[in-house]
């Protein structure tokens, strides 16, 4: 990958940067972090903690928090700026359209629309795509190859289909939402009926209600509600092979990292942040800001704002205690048959 | 989503049912649990346990077992039957279909069949799917869009595949059998031979054989077995993400929860139900009826009939004692410290 | 599915192999371990451990070490060779050949490749693929159907790409790599800034690299770095629905289990082994040759040749030795109150 960006464009990007220091390069032509960073590239200060590797960075351009003390080296120069993280944002925003130059929109030669689904003019349908009746895909959507729109589904503007997305019958996708490649949405429940010894499949006719601003991992899977729908909250960011059962709804602004199972119908409400792997049972309520460490396992109602972790799911630093206590067992055990020899 | 169903076809459909109570109402209009159904919903008592919401449920039609003793209010309907959860089943399945007008049976424009493919008349081939060599596809099977049937494969009769379902060659699908979207069958087992610190791939040559009325979840993997076959029982339901090894065989009306891993060569009887999450080491039998908790981590051979918690599993109500032993261990140190300055 | 192979083609292909025993039969029909094996199977002594399991064997070829001492009953052929496993896995090979026979080389009339993409001739690309602009396709490599080979990506010679594969734009895939149904590789790293409640998507510009001899299993996800490159080294394994996070880096000769998740940034050195679903935290560096158990949690730096288990995760025999302590809580308790009782 070739990155690059003239130091003039950068000055430009930024203009309530402060500048210090003198570079005779041009441009730069790589990203890195503070301690992998060679001459040519940029690099950042986006974590306080890191600031002592400031000095001994040998990036070329460094983008630093207003606050920064220091100064730069020979043929360095700094960015003094209020975020800097948001800066490097975007920067790599302005690289990424570089590198990915954008698809002229239209339709596929090779996709299938149906008569009846309505496509924005300015939308992208990608090769291989199929997009069923009664469907609609709006403004500059960019729907890649190997896409299934079901019948009735609708995907709002500015939304990113990655390759081989599955949005099955009647689901609503919100504006600006990003679906990973692999990702399905709106597959059927897991929900059985008993009797004589065998499972009766329940129907699911519900749908799944993606929100604006949300991002779905590539391959993770939502299932679609019994009846009403399962919900994704506004902002949310869901991680690569996740199961998210019927029934759900997620809140907004939360974050659920990989591998995490829910099942169906919990109630998750907003800014509640998950650990890879940790699992939910069904039919519980997790409380507004509450985290969760990975591998957990949820079995009860999560108060707003609590930290659990283990399984069965404690308080961090009760859980973090007897981890520690558990190491001491083999001893304990030991102390304790000494004291019965005393008897 | 917008259901509906006249009270006529109720009646209809549900010729058992003793009726009680007064309706203006021709139709309804939704279907939700008797807490949050509205005036112009069907509700239904499925579970005992919720006996006491059907007084306040402001549903206008109740589906109600035969036992239930109390009254209907003004405009509301009951339906007295044997069995409500069965006779909601029904009315879903109808809805269902209104929903989802059936495709008619056919080969689309874009799909791909190889000559020596049989594909039954009845049967419906979606869009850009792939049909290989010497396979077959029995009547009535409903195959959506972007599969893959590999060449040797056969798919039984009234067998439901979803979008993006790859079927790999020489594998052998039952009758009314539902893959989910993603789903992948007959994907190479993990195994290989080490020489020269090198892994070298183990062909695996057997194939996977998924009897009739099975379910298989979204993005859920089945590898092919070794020389054999990887066997999926008589209406066993399988969620999404679940990895079932090499030479795995699964009994008859199994539940495995999401997320579930079941290592290569892993023998499990009839009736086994599985957690989310749950592990299984290679080359274990599960007896007949275990229970398995999410997240549990099964290392050796499981007695039929065993219900079991944690990693490693234990009985599940040893397995809850020690977590409640275990919360009390800073008590039991603290304690004993003390005990030891008296001496 | 039929397996058949002449005795005579057997000798040919095993031209070291010492030969005993007398076989009417004139080809093996099926391939079974020692104890399954029928009259008409070939059989084999990959593992010392099941020796015993020769005499009763009712395979009609056998495959044993040079040093193994019975003797071949009537009606059994025994052919003596260093390595039997490995004279099986060439057995299979050519039986693969057979039940799968090479599919010719060229461009499925269904696929769509942009003017600019590389194909060499002598590589398949099967139907319904997309292949980018400036992307390459090496000699030999089989590309079956659905798949995805984004803009700028490279596919080294005598790889292939099974059903479904979605490589996503500006990655590098090496020689003779094997991607099993439904691999992601490429997808976007899960990264975010917060700002003002609200998370921010990083850009994530870099790709990923698999290099020489890498399998991947059937729907597993590799996330692409934010600048350089997540990395999966010469030779390493990767079983199914496993999770590798952005800026991974994973050495040579390592097995990973599946449904293993590893958050981004980690750095796994050589040949470490990762039992299913395990888990590892965000920046840690696991050393060479470590053993991670199935459903470890890893949350600190691991050890060269270490093996852990638990989460927390401990040395492999204190967390079996406090696994066997935890079930005799209970005594303990008991025991502590009976203590407390006599003072």
């Amino acid at each position: 990958m070739s990155l690059s960006l003239k130091v003039a464009e950068l000055i430009k990007m930024l203009p309530d940067a402060q500048l210090s220091g003198h570079l005779v390069l041009k441009e730069f032509t790589g990203i890195a972090n503070l301690r992998d960073a060679r001459s040519g590239d940029l690099s950042f200060l986006g974590n306080a903690k890191y600031k002592g590797q400031v000095k001994d960075s040998q990036a070329s351009i460094l983008l630093l928090p207003n606050d920064y003390e220091g100064k730069p080296k020979d043929e360095q120069l700094f960015f003094r700026i209020k975020d800097p993280s948001w800066a490097l944002a975007k920067i790599c925003e302005s690289l990424e359209r570089k590198l990915s130059p954008s698809v002229a929109p239209g339709i596929h030669e090779t996709a299938f629309v149906e008569e009846s689904a309505q496509i924005d003019s300015s939308a992208t349908i990608g090769a291989f795509t199929y997009v069923g009746a009664n469907s609609s895909v709006g403004s500059n959507c960019k729907v890649s190859t190997h896409c299934h729109i079901g019948a009735g589904t609708s995907v709002g503007e500015s939304s990113i289909l990655h390759p081989g997305v599955k949005l099955l019958t009647r689901c609503v996708v919100g504006k600006r939402v990003i679906l990973n490649a692999g990702v399905v949405v709106g597959s059927d429940g897991y929900g059985f009926d008993q009797s004589e010894g065998m499972h009766h499949k329940i129907p699911h006719l519900g749908k799944v209600l993606i929100e604006d601003d949300v991002e779905i991992g590539a391959n993770t899977c939502l299932d679609r509600a019994r009846f009403e729908e399962t919900k994704i909250g506004k902002g949310t960011k869901v991680d690569n092979l996740v199961q998210i059962g019927h029934n759900v709804k997620i809140g907004k602004n939360c974050l659920i990292v990989a591998q995490v199972g829910i099942s169906g119908s919990v109630e998750m409400e907003d800014e509640v942040i998950v650990g890879g792997q940790a699992g939910f049972a069904g039919h519980l309520t997790v409380g507004k800001g509450a985290k969760i460490a990975g591998q957990a396992g949820i079995t009860k109602d999560v108060e707003p704002g609590a930290f659990l972790k283990g399984n069965p799911a404690l308080p961090f630093h009760l859980a973090q205690r007897i981890s520690v206590l558990q190491r001491k067992l083999p001893d304990l055990f030991n102390r304790f048959a000494q004291e019965k020899t005393k008897d």
